[in-house]
């Protein structure tokens, strides 16, 4: 076989995995969305049956003769096949790197210990999924070894690799450990800061539902997204799903409180902008896919933080929502109505966590999970490490479990490496930000008038339309300059919340 | 390998090929549903490589030494094992009748004119597709003599197998030929009765959709519809997808006219509670599927048809509707009510034509199908054929191809041999639910007050229950003591529309 010929063996093969994969994308989306309750046995199966064909495909032995074999033609191929046959490589090593056994065991464990978890939440006790969970750690730990090993990487390094390619553990921890001496102070900071400031009068409920969807629908609209290329629907847990051009969004709506919703789909549609914006020609292939979940999470906080809840957007917001729930007053205006959502507090939960105190609660995990899987921490010491952790960290103690270490499915559900990707998106949303608005003229009128126009085709062509062409640090310093880094975070950080 | 493994694995084969087929059709449903346009590339590509990979199990050339192998130990099956071999290898002759050339030829060939199709019949030209239509009857003509070669079949009796294992052109000959001579003087009959009665008052909409869906929902509750295991949604055309577990319906609402949507549903339901009432043990196996379309359709019309057109029934709906509209006055209610939709009429369009003049539009096209792939009546023939048959069997000429051989899908699907299973369907449902009146005392008053428990378990232990453990005329033999026959119909008739 020529080299041109396995090269276009290879492509053939991704096509296939990416038609399997896009099919498991619906699936799941429609069981997490719509599925009625009796349809879960089969679809365990269903899913199982197609993961199984999809391991098939990745880890064909053929592949790596074909890898080899294309990449003596790698001269031959133009720029973006030649990445292409390299995170086909990257993907076939770590497809390869993990036996059946391993990965069997992983995916039935995994599936307890997820079921356990919800469980154990409810009854707001640790101590009940301390086995399995022990278990599971074990696993992960053998999971991290064999990945290391096929690798070239420390353990942990190596889960960290499959969310975001080459990110390791001496990068986040020289990335962190700033942010470690200056957050806690800069946190005291603001809410004393906030506290002297007058308060503005509460905004109250109900929000009919029904009013809240079409305010949704209306700013993803005004952010770019194409009704005809994706949907907006409800469920459970958040998520953007399907395809490039098929993007699945979903949101959870509270009668109380329409900003969570609200801000929750500015998220997610920048995760799906990020998706819908990967160059069409090659949406099959592993170069077409998005660069990993640092670049992803930049995209949903650039959408959410930085553009989302810049005043001149939530001025326009203001508009938007009195005239979707019919209201007035004062507190639906005004300075008052960005302080109500610039508000910054002391919280245990992560998910409701402001942008200032967020990092603090990614970098207890981050410790806390490499304790976990090094050895150092035992999962007996788990709960009393989280509370001494958070209280060290945040001035706060968990008084249950739920409110503590059982709080996030991630470690339940086998993920660790992946809590990092948050706060370094964050900060490279921060320089992206910083970037678009330097190229972009009074971009900051844009947003007062709602219009993503101007910005998104930034985004376009500088960081969606690249794929994963370019490494992560490649993209950033072809549009700042720099590798990630963390300073434009606490610059924006300071300069919204202090106004310094 | 032993016999009894030999079966165990095509067993597993067969769970493989449920679990594809599964996700295939809730991708199917998602399609027809809920996808945005922009999803209908990608999706086609993921529909085309699962059907691939269950082409591949289907063929797979071990399967005929299993086949073989396990058939020598068929003494030691049970009866369901031993039917579910049976199936196994009528599946396994079928699939590898054809080769691959000539599946992909009809493959592609079909989806051209089903395109081509829609756009004749939007602009209601036949010429426009009399070619590419040409090809495609050609490759269906290869089908029928491949699939006849390999069952020692004739070549139309081929096709028709593959929607009612068994049945036969002789058959359906000899089942169509009474009724041929019957049924046009029925319909002057029952035309010139009803002319006789005095008319009802016109029922005028509108009938806000919000309504209908809720209607639609109470009485598919109240035909035994389980929402935890299906759903009920809206599609351009209605059908019936999903699994038997998570039973998907779709229907599709008219602002006029409530009853076309609502019949259609309990039409749906009908086909929806045969899936949902196959044994649980066996959903994964060929034994465990509905048998065939005769009795799929049997069921359908039970519930449209014999049980939901009943005058019983209609009452029980009468009351209904009233409620859900918040309509009253004498139109609503009574004999009225009941002769509204007890109308006959001579239409030229099969999908809206009542119970007594639809079995000759499926014999029109019983005759016709068989002529054009015997190839005594040419593609460039078929608008006059269709026209004259039409004028000859019902009296009324079509003026357009539209309103003629344009009218159904079917054809340009390269779907032929199916019509005829529309009819034998409505013997069928004749058939059954005499039998259901003669086991279940009283059973009118129950449909009465919209109660389908009594009918539903009946059919649930008499019919959905036995699968395809047993071929139609032994299903139909156990609760009637006959084979499928048409004098239960046309006592239904005559018994409904002329109280003879």
């Amino acid at each position: 076989m020529t080299p041109a010929k396995a090269y276009a063996e290879l492509e053939a093969q991704e096509r296939r995995a990416s038609a399997i994969s896009g099919a498991l994308s619906i699936l799941h989306w429609d069981k997490a969305v719509i599925m009625p309750s009796g349809g879960a046995e089969a679809r365990v199966a269903q899913m199982a049956e197609l993961s199984l064909i999809l391991h098939g495909i990745r880890t064909d032995p053929s592949r790596g003769d074909l890898i080899s074999e294309a990449g003596e033609g790698a001269d031959e191929l133009d720029d973006w096949q030649r990445a292409n046959l390299g995170e086909i490589k990257r993907g076939f090593r770590r497809a390869t790197a993990l036996n059946t056994d391993l990965v069997e065991a992983l995916t039935n464990c995994t599936s307890k210990v997820e079921m356990a978890w919800r469980v154990a939440r409810e009854a707001d006790d640790f101590a009940d999924i301390a086995k399995p969970f022990q278990e599971l750690v074990g696993l992960v730990r053998e999971e991290a070894a064999c990945l290391g090993g096929a690798l070239g990487l420390d353990p942990y390094d190596a889960l960290l690799d499959g969310f975001e390619p080459g990110l390791g553990t001496e990068t986040i921890e020289a990335l962190f450990s700033g942010l470690k001496d200056a957050l806690p102070g800069l946190l005291d900071d603001v809410i004393e800061a906030q506290a002297a400031e007058p308060q503005p009068p509460e905004i109250k409920g109900p929000f009919p539902v029904p009013a809240q969807r079409a305010l949704s629908r209306r700013i993803m609209t005004d952010l770019g997204f194409d009704f005809d290329r994706g949907r907006l629907d409800e469920s459970h847990h958040p998520f953007t799903g399907g395809i490039p051009d098929d993007s699945r969004i979903t949101t959870r709506y509270h009668e109380e409180d329409f900003f969570q919703a609200l801000m929750g789909t500015i998220h997610e549609t920048g995760h799906s902008m990020y998706e819908s914006g990967l160059p069409e020609k090659w949406h099959a292939q592993p170069v077409g896919q998005a660069r990993g979940m640092v670049m992803h999470e930049s995209q949903s906080l650039l959408f959410e933080m930085q553009a989302g809840r810049s005043p001149e957007f939530i001025g326009y917001l203001s508009q938007a929502v009195r005239a979707a729930f019919d209201r007035n007053g004062p507190e639906w205006r005004g300075e008052g109505f960005v302080r109500t959502y610039h508000k910054v507090e002391r919280g245990l939960i992560r998910v409701y966590a402001d942008e200032v105190s967020y990092p603090l609660h990614v970098m207890l995990r981050f410790d806390l999970e490499r304790a976990l899987l090094s050895g150092d921490l035992s999962v007996a010491e788990l709960t009393g490490a989280w509370n001494d952790k958070m209280e060290n960290l945040l001035g706060i103690r968990p008084e249950t479990d739920r409110d503590g270490c059982l709080q996030d499915i991630h470690w339940y559900s086998g993920a660790f490496g992946y809590f990092p990707t948050y706060t370094l998106g964050a900060f490279a949303a921060a320089q992206i930000f910083a970037a678009a608005r330097a190229a972009i003229p009074n971009l900051e009128d844009d947003l007062s008038q709602g219009s993503f126009t101007r910005l998104l085709a930034w985004l376009r062509t500088n960081i969606h339309g690249k794929a994963s062409r370019y490494s992560t640090d490649e993209i950033l310093r072809g549009v700042t300059g720099q590798p990630l880094d963390s300073s434009a975070f606490m610059d924006h950080l300071k300069h919204r919340y202090l106004n310094s």
